[in-house]
């Protein structure tokens, strides 16, 4: 027995919660953006019970789209959603113009906030600081900021107090997109930091894959923002764990792990993610843009392999009324 | 069951196989090395069953230890070892002096070879080759070397045409240290480029907390180079795998992954693991030396939860005759 | 007493030589793209006798721009040099599809050939290759292209033999930018294997801000590529340099060296090149485009001080009739 | 005319100005410390009007060098000082330990401060902090402590505002060695900051090869630590400019920027400094420890050149009693 999570059409706030997916963008096996695997890709994770979406993000390969294509694909994204669930726009970019512009976008096609990771090349504390200060000075009061602390995908490193700092000068600044590795203790600081009493709520989703997602949960997370391939575990995870049964989330989390585990290759993680999400049904083709990730035949017998046994071991956890922990 | 697979006490070479565990370095709480603890460390890792131990490396906190204590820990742990099983000790310097000098009180002291990593600051596959080729002609002929391939370590990469190149050049190079990340590709283009026929065989090792073990041994790994806490968890891997029963090696495998992942969390991995050799009775003070991680108490009862579900889930295993995957 | 090189308005290609400028954008006190004086700084450019220019590099702050803007900035741009002088267009771009994109604009807009570094990320010469592979493939044999040698912003390493190889399989890889540093050693051996003898002659242009220009014209360069604020003066050393003079043309580039020094400071450079040329009336309006460097009241001061410095002394220079090195 | 720095033999402290020279290691061709070359150095180093020597640094090949070699050294080079001078010593290293036992010999040999740079790996201003108040407490209160800022050599970067936590923490640390670049603009902040009014003063002097010293001069800075081969001219420049005569301090160091700016090659720019010493007398052998840059015989060729160049240029300004600016 899990809760159910709400799906709110709104803005991002300090309340959100669950599951916002990462969104792959579907290719054509010649790299044009596959429209019709954009509709069935959405239905395929409002099926699974997702919270939210974000789309554009690193994972969507929004770096090798032109603008007019980011643009288009927020459009149609958010239009097929049709407010079913909130969507987040990653709208990173070493241009403020651009990332301005891009906002502006999507904010006007009913994108519920934007993600922005710091910029590559900031230095310090300092530099990261007066960076936001001007990109929020931008975006204007109304649009709400997901904060991607990513150092892994930026080199830019930032404090807790740093983090708070952002926080306290920019109530726009709603969600912290968790993405530090390692980074359990950063993310229960800023739990404890920004609670609702020492300081405003923020909302605290997870990346890094969800590979940590139960010790995440546990130190105070709100949920996952990740695109693993299975969003249906993702979500019985947060909603099993919000119901107060801790290790029951954990044991459906440990099923799957082996498979979170091989999709949190960076780099190649993308062409298994995508690959899967083709099998499933969600998109006509895997196909990461150029330059990206190829699976070649000894990748595809390890994935074969890595999901045969993760039927197996699903099957065995029905067979048992008492689940694998019991 | 599973094979035994032999633990000689010679040097590595190409048939070397198995888990060659990445020993810690005990510290008493107030920073000196715990002499009593190395002796009990030893005892426990040969009761684990571990075909080979490697000391000295960027686990075993080599880096913080004076010349002296390195050259006094090296022929301690080896005469304490006493040829059950081959020692390799780690012996990368930015000082090929200091590199040559600690390898050979290691050679001479019994060591069954080296490792070294390429230095940090290396930036072209020429410079690695340039740099290897002082290092191989002052070491000699004798003294085998285990190449470390740890770019997340040295923000050195080397390609495989590169790393063959040095396979070519320097015939004491006979183990390859594999822990890029992701790098199952990688591995496996080494394997079948160094497999007896096409080129001279070498052996391959895995490091990066043993996370990907069972691919990297379907990959065509010969075993595991890592310090996991739980050692005998990686020697039942290898030798049921090398039994021909890859299926029940990666069961009992997944049965750890959750705190083989735990443990993989760059800096706090290194306090986390010391800490299960403390409570395992390995050692007797779990501290790291300055500058390292220490555990809070939320660390602590992470570990304490994740300890209680991989007993659980142990003793789960242990009541069905059939395992887990059955 | 100097020679006059060429200023051809085709291709670049294996003997193009002398000082290609690298030409900054021009934009507003707020932000937008200043289209008259992007007209004045080309009649700038030209009328200090540059033998290129390229457009839409690193210092260009191309990445600031959307993709419209780019388009539109390189048609404007070549349509005003109108044939005087050729043009590069800088297209380096994380997306294949973009890469390409841009370089058909340019080249239907009459560029003279485009300029790709290395994309981030690629680490070892195997994916250095991998990827110029795909590139070229896709720009197809007609398209002439610049390789940009710029570890220190892209983090991308190259040796000369990979390098070579490059130039061995790609007949429009046309010139190669040096600005490797320290690098005078890589592209002596760049020149040497590249001479038209040994190999098929390709064109050297050194950038890093003009710093080492003396001594890599000794080393074997064409020229230089970059965008000092006193484009007169890279001209007329190179074209002293190539005219038989080599102390008088390092006796007018030791007049400047100390604002060579000063301009070559990463990320402030850009804001004390574009104050210098907006001084000299080519350009309207000094701001780099956000997020971009500003100059405070103490750097206007030094600039100040040292623009008088050089003043003073190319009238010292001229007021003696042999020289400063006399 | 140029005043005359103290030359004091107590510890450094707020007052510390001029000219603390970076020593080079002397070695034979061979790799040993060449014991005849540090006093040789030493005498060459007073005789050229230092006002300070740091040994040890990473241009001194501390990281080559063992432990021991370390300790004799710094106690060798201190007594043949002899107190003429104040000598601080390099003691930057990953292990806290081995940092502290080299402090206490140092300082235990009269060494009048050490210097630290942050460990390679601390990547927020958090852990900087952290970091060095483990030091500090390790240190105790008596040893006085040059921070050095080298972001291109640690890769860590750290703001003015947490550098001043750190003034305001530890009571010892006596001096900045600035050698962020670019970093006029910081070095001014901290100057400011750090002004004995708003805050204790500190001494700041500037590394970087001596680069931007003039710049730095006017910035506020007390003068310079760095090695370059011509340690008169940067004690010209200092004692010219604290006399009020910025202008001929400056003219003196442009007559010798196109060598410093050949010298600050990062890697072969060691041995181009070494090569110069050897023909100055100053040691006896050019050779760096391996892995270390070597000359070929085009850069000993370049290297004539730029000596020759420099010679007629100090001629000419010789025989103009009014100097190259009059």
């Amino acid at each position: 027995m899990s809760v159910t999570l709400p799906r709110t059409p709104g803005n991002i706030g300090p309340h959100s919660r669950g599951v916002f997916i990462i969104s792959v963008t579907p290719f054509t096996e010649s790299g044009e953006i596959d429209w019709p695997s954009v509709d069935s890709l959405v239905e395929f994770y409002l099926a699974k019970g997702v919270h939210g979406v974000t789309i554009l993000g690193m994972m969507g390969e929004a770096q090798k789209l032109s603008d007019s294509e980011q643009a288009a694909f927020a459009k149609h994204f958010i239009a097929r959603v049709a407010g079913r669930v909130p969507v987040i726009v990653g709208v990173s970019n070493p241009g403020t113009d651009n990332l301005v512009a891009l906002s502006n976008v999507a904010t006007d096609a009913g994108a519920a906030g934007v993600m922005i990771a710091p910029m590559a090349g900031l230095k310090t504390e300092v530099q990261i600081r007066d960076y936001f200060a001007t990109v929020f000075k931008r975006l204007g009061p109304d649009i709400p900021v997901c904060f991607q602390d990513y150092p892994m995908g930026t080199s830019v490193n930032i404090s807790v107090p740093a983090f708070l700092q952002l926080v306290d000068e920019h109530p726009s600044l709603a969600m912290f997109k968790h993405e530090d590795w390692p980074g359990l203790r950063k993310l229960q600081q800023v739990r404890r930091a920004c609670d609702g009493s020492a300081r405003r709520r923020i909302s605290i989703l997870c990346g890094n894959g969800g590979l940590y997602l139960p010790q995440e949960l546990h130190r105070g997370a709100d949920g996952a923002m990740t695109g693993f391939a299975f969003p249906e575990m993702l979500v019985e995870v947060c909603e099993t764990f919000f119901a107060g049964r801790p290790d029951a989330a954990e044991d459906m989390f440990d099923c799957y792990l082996p498979l979170v585990r091989h999709e949190q290759q960076i780099g190649v993680g993308l062409a298994i993610r995508k690959e899967i999400l083709r099998r499933r049904g969600a998109i006509a083709c895997a196909a990461a843009r150029t330059p990206g990730p190829r699976l070649d035949r000894d990748d595809l017998e390890e994935l074969d392999r890595l999901l045969r046994r993760l039927e197996r071991r699903l099957a065995g956890v029905a067979r048992s009324s008492s689940g694998v922990a019991a």
